[in-house]
């Protein structure tokens, strides 16, 4: 294996091209609001469409608006790596999260333009929509129609809170293309991603080499009780959701604290309730509850010890409350080919790393099941993400983006 | 004063108004949704007037969509004598709330008619636009313009949750009126309604006396905390809004369970989460949290204990909790000669009366701050209310009925 550690990225090149994105969505917190298939996440997307034809690439569009752009290889037979992650961000979201992986394929394209190096395998540098799920759910979505785990009409239906649907966004932005991408033509992924956790950045690694995922439980929690009249209904006489929904999160948030020893988590991110008007006792409360572990049977004791509390809820509250699962993922494990080419690249570069599961999700799980997939974590600022103070310094992705570009080198091998 | 003790309603006609009434809007679990200036309201707001029109009443309309339906006196200097409430209900409401108050009005009016009675003041029977603010924001909202409380611009511009305005919403339905009615142009003001809390039921008392209302304060509250990624944010790094708003709602229900044997109540009827998303931590909430008392000292004490609740809900959970005053009311006492009027009639009746409270906000209470106004309660199925179950019998209301046109006589007066 040809080993070409002086092949340097240009971090000012990359940190310009993240600063333009920052632009494009910002809000006054000085995060991003960028929505799949919003009006800003069409202007990212065709500025980067715009620089990967700059950089010579082929593009290619799927039909729920995947972007594949394209750098040849010499071996007509070998198929393309992967190097990709997302460009639209939460509602209030950061900088980096997506956007780096996206960049960072980019930039790789143009070292090697600039290094005149021509790989085996060609480079397709991937955008895949709607990762986030702020707009339209589920998350991860682009991927999974492309590993076929969903398929394209399934995404075209989904609707956002006013009700336009995803296909008619990619109708309305010009972004429903016609080209058929699968997994088979393909070799490999590389995402490189922000850790979006503290680990990195407090214990000073500059390199996670993410190994697996946490196993990640989503739950609706549909919470019954009665409505009437806020004034003369007398407190005895109260099937008060909304006290019943208290209960319940507070139950989530200790099952979280309880299991917080072995990394767990558990959140309560969403309510609906209704009626939910001034003077009306709520009567429905829907809650969506999210709970994390390192292993499958950590998550499973996690939910176990939350259902165990519900009869208790239920009786103080004299409401009913039923839990009903409605997605899970993650306790994959990452290709151990790509992370030993990772690890080894860290290592030849000088660079500490710490092995990891990744806790949220990216589109690489999806990736993992069909095709040889890896993830890059770097550093990021005190583990913030999902919020406008998001952050990180050229000197926190610096190694990861040279990791990177070396792995996926090693993988597309030189061409002489 | 000359008594009619022999002229009685025809409870069947009354009856066969309110079940009609009971068509328009029905949801599927036997109540009604008809909000404020909805085309439900329209068309109840139409056969209404139809039927005032048959009853021989003249048919004036403000510029909020008040509907006054003037019965002719003989005394052309004496002023009418207001009977009524509103047609409004709330999205989960019953068929009575209010819509018995207008019904018993006109019911009254086809009394007077049948047994050739002439009176010396006219009786207006009146409809008052949005009571319930179940739609448009503050409820009871057609009185307070009447009483200059607030000006018909402010009522125009109240928006619903889709951004349509009530000015245009009365535009559209042909209801903005051009008659200027002012409370300087009435007598006084009588408002037959259904408890909405379970007294009268419990005792088997067949009529309530209002003699005035609970004090009520509404409060906003505002709870910051901070955003991130559900996932790998560990659990001591979080600043979770909707865990705060948990400790923040049982500490509200506590306060109406500490005040509950001084009937003190206390609620949180509505919740706003941000940003409410699958995978993000919640970062900011709002409440609204109505609490009640008999006396204005007991509904300060109320707020005084809830918020010396606050600062170790805000250490627990780690976020800020800001707690506002939004509106308040009650605290009124009834016109007393009304009131005697009131009980006078139910004793010649041969009823038993029960001086009470309301709990509930009524457009009387605007009225009562410029002129004499009362309010009579019927007893209602179990208290339930603002609930599609919400339940009267005709014995249930008949004795109300009864009291209320005699005590309108006793005032209105008859003119030979």
């Amino acid at each position: 294996m040809n080993v070409h550690n002086n092949v340097r990225p240009n971090m000012a090149r990359l940190w310009s091209m993240l600063m333009r994105s920052a632009e494009i969505g910002a809000t006054p917190g000085g995060g991003l609001n960028r929505l799949a298939l919003s009006d800003d996440d069409a202007t990212m997307r065709r500025q980067f469409i715009d620089w990967c034809v700059e950089a010579g690439c082929r593009i290619q569009i799927d039909r729920v608006g995947n972007i594949f752009a394209t750098r040849a290889g010499r071996d007509p037979c070998a198929k393309p790596v992967l190097v990709g992650s997302h460009l639209d961000t939460q509602v209030h979201g950061g900088r980096f999260d997506g956007i780096l992986g996206v960049l960072a394929g980019l930039e790789l394209v143009h070292t090697l333009n600039e290094f005149a190096i021509t790989t085996k395998h060609p480079i397709t540098v991937v955008n895949w929509t709607n990762e986030e799920g702020a707009r339209f759910e589920p998350p991860m979505m682009g991927s999974a129609i492309f590993t076929g785990h969903r398929t394209p009409a399934y995404a075209w239906d989904r609707t956002d809170r006013h009700g336009v649907t995803l296909g008619e966004e990619l109708d309305r932005l010009g972004f429903k293309g016609t080209d058929t991408l699968t997994p088979d033509l393909f070799d490999s992924l590389f995402e490189l991603h922000i850790e979006q956790g503290p680990r990195l950045d407090a214990e000073k690694v500059p390199v996670g080499v993410v190994t697996g995922a946490f196993t990640v439980h989503g739950h609706v929690i549909q919470i019954r009780g009665e409505t009437g009249h806020a004034g003369p209904t007398p407190m005895p006489s109260r099937r008060n959701a909304l006290v019943a929904a208290s209960l319940v999160m507070l139950a989530v948030d200790e099952i979280g604290w309880q299991f917080h020893g072995e990394e767990g988590k558990s959140t309560t991110t969403r309510l609906k309730a209704e009626p939910n008007l001034l003077g009306a006792i709520p009567k429905f409360v829907e809650l969506n509850c999210d709970m994390r572990h390192p292993t499958a049977a950590g998550a499973d004791a996690m939910i176990s010890a939350f259902r165990k509390r519900l009869p208790e809820l239920e009786e103080r509250s004299r409401c009913s409350i039923e839990v009903t699962e409605s997605w899970t993922y993650g306790g994959v494990e990452l290709d151990k080919t790509c992370t030993d080419l990772v690890r080894s690249a860290a290592a030849r570069l000088g660079y500490a790393t710490k092995d990891l599961l990744t806790e949220a999700g990216h589109d690489a799980l999806h990736i993992a099941r069909v095709l040889p997939a890896t993830i890059i974590f770097t550093p990021c600022e005190g583990g913030v993400s999902h919020n406008e103070k998001e952050n990180v310094t050229i000197a926190d992705i610096e190694p990861g983006m040279n990791v990177l570009l070396q792995a996926v080198l090693a993988r597309a091998k030189l061409a002489e």
